[in-house]
């Protein structure tokens, strides 16, 4: 089952995102360099006088900056569903963090302790600069001319960003899914800096069949015509059609096939009459995917869409740091790590995670992993807060 | 691996498809008459005095009335693409049958001693009456004026189509996937005229994931602007973007994550370069699945995929004839049933013939299931020929 909201619980209450412009370009994997960039970052909890208690929080493919509490001036309109939980990120309309069950006083990441920051990842479309800003060099949105960001650019991006509030050493980074990518690339990118990672329901490497979805995704955007080569701002036209169909693709693969069993079945919209029509949704799971994908469309930018699937299919650890082998790139990892990976997840196996703790354990590292049985797929590390809640506390030192 | 081909032995050599005006309307599921109805079909091997050893193929949702031997005029183009099976539904210029490994003399439906008769389903676009027909009423292709179709409607043809041939009995209906909906359907509406049936990588009824894959294959059709409602033929458009982008869902639903990563890894298409491009396949699994994408477009009316992909979707035998449950559905049933599964196989998983298996001998009906370990997914029905063939022969009677 859904585990029981803890929305009144240990919430950091109203919070608001805030806007840094980065001193200096960010030199980017494609050679490029960047500038200017802004980042979109929302904080919670206090920052010690040592400066030694900040926990950096990254979200995942469709995620924003606001990852705990209300967004000023929302708060009566937030509402959590349980079941598909990635629509809380970002919806407007829908202002409780998307990780709000893991970030607050007394919950996973326990602000009474730790001062936890999040961003919006570089290529974004929530504050931080993306292909949907403008380009300085024609005073017009990048569009296609924003250069392809790796997972490697994100992390610089947010280094320099935690350079600019004066913060050197992070006590952990944590995040699922690509925010689990970006917890393994600033291990191995920055060992000196970072006391521990959390690395959620992710991989040192997309599989292929994960790397077809997220083609499929960019395809279904990039042939919808008013996707017009990624030109579309301002034009009176979005690629609604092709983010639709992709928002569907990527929701059927966040979810497991025993989780879409037991919330539709084969349930028909309409009693248990056949209405004979192929282009109305006559079962409720049809009708579901249609309403994520309408849903969807509406609060994020194509483009953002196909540079962080980009993004997320390129981060592959051994071809980026190993020659090849994976125990090579985690050589240089002096930071603690957490393991917590779904038994349903098909998108992150687990055995992604058991490849990335066999590593470690191989080199001597300090390295844990948990398996969690639960139904819900990938999306259960955005469901199961409940469960990965004592296992992240008691690593970050039972504080 | 994928097995040697078959190609030169037991060939039913060159054929050609026939065509054949059904007298009667036939009455479909959802009320309405169909007339005219044209049914395009081949046939293989000598039909017995007795027309006692007739064997019904049905194909599955892109295929055709060619299932074996070569098309006439065509022998030379002929290629046999082991991986991907699919593609041998019919592809212009690939003249070889799609089941061509299965139907022959010696092999799984041996045409020195069966007859075995192939027919392009109603709503199909390879010479049977479907949505690209023309529509008596207007003079103009049907397109969303097509009824909606149903197996039953499907099976109703098929016997409407032997009736004018003078086949009263089947020795045998067989097919894979949608295929192995009909044989069950049939066993199920014409118990008397069906002596066995051979169903494989099939099921009851898809499961919520499968229908949720085949509802974004249509809302990606039906999304692409060049779909025109439907009534897109003589326009000069065709929705091909959305076309490709169900033919690469698919296809990856056909296929199992561990034959991708056997077949593509993580390979990059140009050495070990990063290009960073979003828009170009920088993987071999991407260039592959454009590819599939955009030979499938060339040969597959769109329409035709809606139809296809909605009956299959209705297909539920609990509903149609158990009030819930199957096995109140298959009470009627006298023929033989052979089910075939694959372990790789998540779009139609074991489990699903299991239930079937199960059902039937709960009933005392005679029936056997084998589950054939093999890493192919759902393709593995027209992949594993050679291990298929000997069960199909010693059910049918070890001729």
């Amino acid at each position: 089952m859904v585990p029981a909201s803890t929305l009144a619980a240990g919430s950091v209450g109203s919070v608001e995102t805030r806007y840094l412009d980065l001193p200096a370009p960010v030199r980017l994997d494609c050679g490029q360099e960047l500038q200017p960039v802004r980042v979109a970052y929302e904080t919670y909890g206090t920052l010690s006088p040592k400066r030694d208690n900040v926990i950096l929080v990254c979200h995942a493919l469709s995620g924003d900056a606001h990852a705990a509490g209300f967004s000023a001036g929302q708060a009566e309109a937030s509402t959590r569903d349980g079941f598909g939980a990635d629509d809380r990120d970002g919806t407007a309309g829908k202002a409780l963090g998307w990780w709000d069950g893991m970030i607050g006083p007394g919950k996973a990441f326990d602000t009474d302790h730790f001062f936890v920051v999040s961003t919006n990842l570089l290529g974004g479309c929530r504050g931080t600069t993306g292909p949907s800003s403008t380009d300085p060099a024609t005073g017009r949105p990048y569009g296609p001319d924003f250069p392809v960001i790796t997972v490697a650019d994100m992390v610089r991006t947010e280094r320099a960003f935690l350079d600019a509030l004066g913060i050197e050493r992070l006590a952990a980074v944590a995040g699922g899914s690509l925010g689990g990518m970006q917890a393994l690339e600033w291990a191995i990118r920055y060992p000196d800096q970072v006391d521990s990672i959390v690395v959620i329901a992710s991989t040192h490497a997309l599989h292929p069949q994960g790397m077809a979805w997220n083609a499929i995704a960019r395809e279904s955007i990039m042939r919808d015509a008013a996707w017009q080569g990624g030109r579309y701002y301002g034009t009176g036209a979005a690629p609604d059609a092709g983010m639709g169909v992709a928002r569907m693709v990527g929701h059927v693969t966040y979810l497991s096939a025993p989780a879409l069993d037991d919330k539709f079945g084969r349930r028909l919209q309409f009693a248990d009459d056949i209405r004979y029509t192929i282009t109305e949704p006559e079962f409720e799971v049809e009708n579901y995917l249609r309403h994520q994908a309408d849903s969807f469309v509406k609060r994020f930018d194509a483009n953002t869409y196909l540079t962080m699937s980009r993004a997320l299919t390129y981060f592959d650890l051994a071809r980026q740091y190993g020659g090849g082998s994976l125990t090579r790139a985690l050589e240089v990892v002096t930071a603690r790590t957490l393991l917590i990976t779904f038994s349903s997840d098909w998108l992150y196996p687990p055995s992604a995670s058991e490849d990335i703790d066999d590593a470690l354990r191989a080199l001597g590292k300090p390295t844990e992993l948990h398996l969690i049985e639960a139904p819900y797929g990938h999306d259960c590390f955005l469901l199961e807060e409940d469960r990965q809640t004592p296992i992240v506390r008691r690593f970050l030192g039972g504080r």
